[in-house]
Order: C-alpha cells, then sequence, then structure tokens
C-alpha cells in the first residue's frame, strides 16, 4: 500500500514568533505513528520579528521563515512556493504565533485580516481538491479567513471564538486532545496550547487529529 | 503523591547547532505521559556557532543557548547555574550537535573533550545524589567523559563507540526505540537520531528511557 504523504505548512521554530514547536513535533509524531509521510513546507519570507523566549522582547534581529522552520523539520523542508496540492494526501498547519504573525497577519489586523498569498494558495487548492486539512491551536483562524462557514475550533477562549464567527466560521469550544471535526469541508482543528495544556495532551490533540484525518483519506 | 520533577538540560534549539528538537520535545512528552514534571535548564553562554539548518552553512550570526532553548521550553528554563540536584529527582539531556558543541566541545576535541563546568556540576551532583540520568543520541558522550565506567549506548556509529570506550564508557549498539540500562550508575541511553530514524522511533525511545527512570525513581 503507498504511503499517504502529508504535506506540513511550518512559520518559523518558537511560539512566540514562529510555529509552536511541541505542537510541530507532536504532528510529525502523529504523522508517523499513523503509517504516513510528511513533508514540510513554509513561506521564504522574513519573520515579524523575532522574540527573545526567555523574557518575551522583541530583539530586534531579521531571520527568515523557511530558514528557521528548517530547524523543525530536520533540513526536510521546501519553499511554500514549490507546494502542489496534486502531490499530498492531506496538509496539517500547527499553531503558534507565527500562523498568526507571518502565515497571516491576524496578529495585528484581527477580523481584518489577509492569508500570504502562499498559503491561502496551498489552503484553497487542497480545500478545491477535497484533501482534508488539520490545524491546532491559533491556525484554524486561517480557514476561518478562506474556508466559507468551516466548522472549527479555538479551545476556549471567547474573543478568539468571536472573531473566527465574524469571518463566517462556526466554532465550537473545546478541551484537551478533543476535535472539531468539519466533515463538509474535510477540516480537523484541535485546541492544543489554545489551552494550558501539558506536552502529553498536546501529543493526545496531534494523535486525535490525525486519526480523523487517515479516516477522511481512506 | 508528589509528582516527580525531572530536570532537562537544553544546549539550543536545533539539530545542528543545539538540541534536537524532535528528542527535546519527545523527552517533555514522555515525562508529561509518565505523570511527572519537568523543568528545563541551558547554561548562558553563546552557541559554537549558529547554522541555517535549510543549507547547512554557519550563518556568522551570534545565539545564546539559553535564550534559544527556550523556545523548546516556552520560556520556563533558567539558567543552569540554577539548577540544585537536591530539587530533582532525574535528569534528562537530549541529543543534536548542541550537545557536542555548546554542552561539551566533543564536536571539536574529540576523546580529549571537555565538559561545560555547569553542565559537569549538574552531572556529577546528580550521579553522587544516586539519581537516575537519561541521555539521548550523542548526549551519552558527556556521560562517557564523566562517570567512570559508564556503559551507555551510541546507536550504530564506531566510532563514537570506540571514543567513548577510549573514554571508559563500555557501550552497546541498539536499535530504534532500544535503550542501554546502566543500573549501577542509574544511567539511560537511547539511540535517536545516531540512527536515521523517524519521529515515532524518536517517541519510543523516550517513551522506553522515561519508563526505566520512573522504575529508578521508585
Amino acid at each position: 500500500m503507498k504511503k499517504h504523504k502529508i504535506a506540513v505548512i511550518l512559520s518559523g521554530c518558537g511560539h512566540l514568533d514562529g510555529s509552536e514547536i511541541h505542537e510541530a513535533t507532536m504532528s510529525l509524531w502523529a504523522i508517523h505513528s499513523h503509517g504516513c509521510d510528511y513533508h514540510c513546507f513554509a513561506p521564504d519570507i522574513d519573520q515579524l520579528h523575532v522574540i527573545n523566549h526567555l523574557n518575551g522582547e522583541e530583539t530586534g534581529e531579521s531571520r527568515n521563515v523557511l530558514v528557521e522552520s528548517a530547524r523543525i523539520a530536520r533540513g526536510k523542508i521546501s519553499d511554500l512556493n514549490q507546494f502542489k496540492a496534486e502531490d499530498y494526501d492531506a496538509l496539517i498547519i500547527p499553531g503558534g504565533f507565527g500562523a498568526a504573525k507571518n502565515l497571516s497577519d491576524y496578529f495585528s489586523a484581527g477580523v481584518n485580516c489577509q492569508v500570504n498569498p502562499e498559503v491561502k494558495k496551498a489552503i484553497i487548492d487542497m480545500h478545491q481538491a477535497k484533501k482534508p486539512i488539520g490545524a491546532l491551536c491559533i491556525a484554524p483562524m486561517l480557514l476561518a479567513r478562506l474556508i466559507s462557514g468551516v466548522e472549527i475550533t479555538l479551545g476556549q477562549d471567547p474573543i478568539s471564538h468571536q472573531n473566527a464567527e465574524k469571518m463566517g466560521a462556526s466554532t465550537q469550544t473545546t478541551d484537551h486532545g478533543q476535535i472539531v471535526i468539519d466533515r463538509k469541508n474535510l477540516v480537523v482543528s484541535t485546541p492544543c496550547y489554545m489551552l494550558d495544556a501539558r506536552v502529553d495532551q498536546i501529543g493526545a490533540g496531534a494523535d486525535a487529529l490525525m486519526t480523523e484525518i487517515v479516516e477522511m483519506m481512506e
């Protein structure tokens, strides 16, 4: 049997200015645990900014989203402009502020946010090809912007849920390790660090998400 | 019952110049999965260098080991000079080149390597307090240097095993997810990315290591 291939879009390396590292790693772990393969992608753009994760302050440095994402991917990563929906069976987007700062401008623009054009194309191409999309933590906000009427979770944060609904999504609150399944749009989401979570709970969420995505792919 | 507290020493963020991200994350996941808590530590020193993980080249930048490790720890990290063995029940050191470039100079000095003084103190204090130490990937090399006659694995790499033996360790080859247990020294090691591994195999190794460490703590 041919192994399913999952594309993963990363947004840097570290939850305050890039991909949340535990969510990204546990996504890759869940993909491999379910017998699938992955390839990572990231846009070749500068990060919005660089945050010192020890003190939470901006450093004034400049870092590239693709180059930093390569740390999580161990170099097994391509420029997102090379992504072709026909090559992959599903798409997963881990969370972290990078989804709101680098993959979109949700961090600054809120409900008026725009999604990076390459990220937008990847999501819409997969959606139109009727291939499943999984989104963790804050990443479902990108789907709220792009997929009309999508059903998602952003954990239990009322403001995030209100904003997603203003963009046309319907939302459900979730607890640790739970997923929301939108069967019509083939979208699965899980809250992860939208809640104050432990790492095993991040693993449980990623595993539940992949379990459903595998079912959708078959 | 009081939760066991595990100290984790990180060496940066990214396998080419710091902690291997999957090994570090799967260690934290295994600690939480086994019902224990963790606190991360790293030395407040400059990295040996910064490697672009996309092309493998040195960037010429300067980054701090503690600040970059904070990305993996989500800020829940302290300067290693604050570490007190009495506060922790076990110590885990993930791999990545950071163990050989920042926590020690094994990368450049080989069998003549020296371990960073704070790392050395943490390992020796835990060893003398008869508390278990787990080491992943290349990190067992630090134990080869510091714990006379320790029994470890470095996967299947003959040169690494020869070097560890020259430093006085005894070595065993291992496959994915396997551990080597030194009951006399309370040391557990697992090969992880010393082999060409998948992420679920990294998880299996970290889980096996934590299973044994929990047994040693009880």
